[in-house]
């Protein structure tokens, strides 16, 4: 089946294809009288588009977006809000080789076998470009939560961790990798460019962290606030692994090292919070948030799409080898990274509503 | 807000306390004309219950499941299935010291702030008897899917990991940690002997295998086969990070080493389908199965319950300190290894109906 | 399929067979710190109960209701209220008959058809006692949702309606028919008991009256107030037919005729809201409830079961013909009025959590 | 809150406002490899469209839909469909008279009150333009369903019903007002006629016939074939009641008169279904279809854009009237025969799938 809507009080259906004239979202359920224009979120699709540098793929996409419906004299509605991104750089290319073999790593054949149908064209509904529709989507989210501050960065290209000592928020947007270590990203520009030049490709490790998270947003136990957002992170294109907190760490720590202390809010301070001493559990505990920083860290293989020639066989079953010399992002979690705010925030968004729905 | 359903058409819902009169699932939209009996799920339910060995709780329950509706001399008729199990170690013990302080790493704090009224009683609905419920559900959910045999084990405990070439289904049952490999059993029989009389704890990946998934089940983009399964997963109690395939490892490798080549069937095997020989991706491609065999891998936290003191704080925001001396699993990953198995034939059974609703 | 949840936000999840052990009701979603206790329900279930009188079902049940889990200390605590009724009046009567005829007018063809499979006692999962689990979930609706009166009776049996100057709602229990007008509850005494002892039946109409409902509920446009209550009216067993306002009438009305005029509100009345001087509308424009009283109007056809042979067939698809001996309601459509009160809470009780979710 | 989804496996989500730059629809969930063009979804767009003769509003629309997604080589593809309709007569008047004053019967107040926001220009989301979109998802929504053949039309007008002996399918796409009976159509022209130049407004029944829809589709209780089809119908813009079958009608009569009998399939005939020989249930028993053809009646309001000045309040709260002295349908019901129509076949849709699920 198809399932293209997220979220339960603040919902988002996304459509459109790689290669067909547009893809959009609509998002209903968003609360009436926030100001909202392009402008909020054209700077969320800027950061997430494609052809910016020679690290991300070369297709060329102004990623406009047009708010369709949902907004009256600048502001929300509350009724349905529907965005558009037209298509632009469908480049005319012979798609022929694509439509005849399976690419390994890719949807290729999974799409076959489920629909016996598929749009060969750049991957049809499973291209990554999908993913432009909910970081729209998550703009719109954004503007439910002003308290939260969502902040994502590649914290590991090809198995170079970032220094965590060295995490430096500011330094995120002076690279083109979304790392807050300086010095990191001076080695993955030698690594991811190696990287491309030779037709390879490297997994990532996006961390993701949500501050301004109030105690009490989760569902249990089947919307609780990790189990949406794994389910969200997973979804996006080429992830395959979720973590909250210290995620699978935790496993090979002591209930001792594990545990996060809580001490009395201090005098003044915190409107009468209790303050943690440690966030091994990344804010959320039993499903609900904590009051501490949410932390998520999502996995991203490495693009499938490689000039190796890897063995493959053709829609007939026919023996044959793929390789791919097109334009395509050498590293995909680079560009995910903005997708993985999009979605701590579509998430958030959704539970913050879905609170006030039952507590009020 | 509080979400206790999950699936999309075969939906369960489960209800009830850690130390209510019972707790249950109501299983929805299950085929008809499918044999049912209390004997079909009462197994599942038995590895998973508390006080069978010195390594997990002490609790005693029968954990009897009663089937309350759904069936008709022997089979479901398409109408909901109630299924209930009594609690019947209540223990009439003084909750009034949980009452008064969090303790750290359980929900306490979390549904407190959240709903601001709790059922301190061994945690509640917070308690991992919850996932007794599921269990029963999906002893269910596996009559659905009789092509598919899955098998859950616990890789890792303590940081203490498996050898791979050791794996042996036929060790599961021989040890009381689900484990698949000996060796590994004999040095856990001490870690986790040492951890439970020094009132630790430990933690533990449990690794999941569904063979004979055919090709096609997933609903892209949302309900992706490995997105529900994220969902599933997380959604179990302590459970901190889930992998699909090689998951974060993934992360580490190139597009060459993470390739999964295909070859044709080879004459007179499979029906046809094509042959992976490799499966970095765990069976599932643009979040619809390929035919391979699905792997997921969950980790669990250790149990915050120790006896080492815990700073915290009590309802009234207070300091105190918080230590653990009644029942409790040393290692929550052990008994979460039914739950895993339960959660993945749940989703599974969910897509092969969602599947058909759309493909037919 | 079967789809036995109703409701977005407060959702209830029903099971269980008219001749199984019990059937109830898991209401999802509720507000915590609610005072709630079986006493709070039972009266509701006392009101729908059978064998109360000679125009109703002699079958007994107690219809004694138990809350399983939800609570605590008397008060809501947020997570799933599981609400179970033992059956205690399955007479073991012999099925025979009904397993193998078809009854006409009954679901025992349909279920047949859809299921292959049907538990043919009493009606199983389509009997009408299915809906003493949504008088139970509606009992909580109830509480979730003090500022609102909900007042259902009969205004029609057999054609013959009420006078609409005489309606008094002091008179609704003064008469087994819940009739406001006491001069119609005398003349449908003769005509029920006519029918009765003739092993006839009669239709109703059930008017269901809230007042008190803020305006501003109802979800457009595929969540409309009206299109919800129509979908739970509807879901009744014998339910034919649900009107808004002045449902099919307006449809023979002039635009002048139906208007609802507004009038500002007279100083120091009614917190500023409009004064409406007519209420064609039932209270629901757009939708969306509009402050004044919400009016509903539902359709019980008569009961299928009476002594009077009608053709009708086999499993084996032989001719046959059936009538029905045994005890059951001449008149379905009075006990349908609590149900319909029923329904009208839990819709509207779901509404107003929907209304503060979105809008705070 | 705003909720703007409709179905479960066949879903449709539609946005878009009266005066903004489009509308559309996302259908989500239908079946592969069926094939799909614009021209299969403008013949029902224009059988709705505005402005075609003197009886309808003079508004010119040309209500040409475009595909953007969904489709691959003209056939479905399993990906959800976008579909947009762009506005082209949002005529630039001066709204500032709506964007005041209240109109008595529409939405605008209750907007208001849910919303503290409203688009006024035309009514905005509470527009009857919003029907476009679901008659173009109601296109695709019939070619999942090709066995069935759905056939609505006007009943009634003001009142004056239509002769059910004179009923003559071939007579509905002869008049404007989609009448199978010749003769009633000729009064009607006068009736609407004299409302129109009166600037008053007519109320209408429209029924809708389905046949060919087997037995065995619905989800009992709470998607019961006729709940669903209650929820869809009323959820239509002026729709104030929905009957199935005998509808209200059933009320009035006796168990007898409202039997259904059912005899053994001729020989030869009918693949052995059985033979119904009335149809007071409207082809549905327990929720369920029987096989007999499905009746579903609808009655729409008047409209409440009238000439003659009605009382009512400014957004201040201020006494004012209003007449209504621009471009509007006399009569709403007549343009509603198709929407009725597309609701019919998307709730059909989405339940052979359903059923599909679980039944399989």
């Amino acid at each position: 089946m198809s399932w293209n809507t997220f979220g339960r009080v603040l919902r988002f259906t996304t459509w459109g294809e790689s290669h067909g004239p547009a893809l959009g979202a609509v998002v209903d359920g968003c609360p009436p009288r926030i100001a909202l224009s392009e402008a909020d979120i054209q700077p969320y699709l800027d950061a997430r588009k494609p052809g910016q540098n020679r690290f991300t793929t070369q297709r060329q996409e102004a990623d406009l977006v047009r708010i369709l419906s949902g907004t009256f004299e600048g502001q929300t509605t509350g009724t349905p809000i529907s965005l558009m991104i037209e298509n632009t750089d469908q480049r005319s290319k012979d798609y022929s080789e694509i439509a005849k073999a399976y690419r390994p790593g890719h949807a290729d054949y999974a799409y076959d076998a489920k629909y016996g149908i598929r749009d060969y064209r750049g991957g049809g509904r499973s291209s990554a470009r999908e993913t432009a529709a909910r970081v729209a989507a998550g703009a719109v989210a954004r503007l439910v939560i002003p308290e939260v501050k969502i902040t994502a960065y590649v914290c590991e290209i090809g198995g170079d961790a970032i220094d965590r000592n060295a995490i430096d928020y500011a330094e995120i947007g002076n690279n083109p990798f979304f790392c807050p270590d300086a010095s990191a990203a001076k080695r993955w520009e030698e690594m991811v460019d190696t990287a491309r030049k030779a037709g390879s490709s490297l997994g990532a490790v996006v961390e993701c962290v949500a501050e301004g998270v109030p105690a009490g947003w989760g569902a249990p136990v089947y919307a609780k606030l990790d189990s949406d957002l794994a389910s969200g992170m997973m979804s996006i294109n080429a992830v395959k692994g979720v973590e909250i907190g210290d995620g699978f760490e935790a496993a090979r720590l002591t209930g001792e090292q594990n545990a996060d202390p809580m001490r009395p809010a201090e005098p003044g301070s915190n409107e009468g919070k209790p303050r943690f001493t440690a966030n091994h559990a990344g804010g959320i505990a039993g499903g609900i948030s904590t009051g501490q920083p949410v932390v998520c860290r999502v996995a991203f293989k490495p693009t499938s799409s490689i000039l190796t020639p890897v063995d493959s066989i053709t829609a007939d079953g026919e023996a044959t080898q793929v390789r791919t010399k097109g334009r395509h992002d050498p590293c995909v979690g680079i560009r995910g990274t903005p997708v993985v705010e999009a979605m701590m925030a579509l998430v958030l968004a959704d539970h913050k509503l879905l609170h006030r729905a039952q507590v009020g």
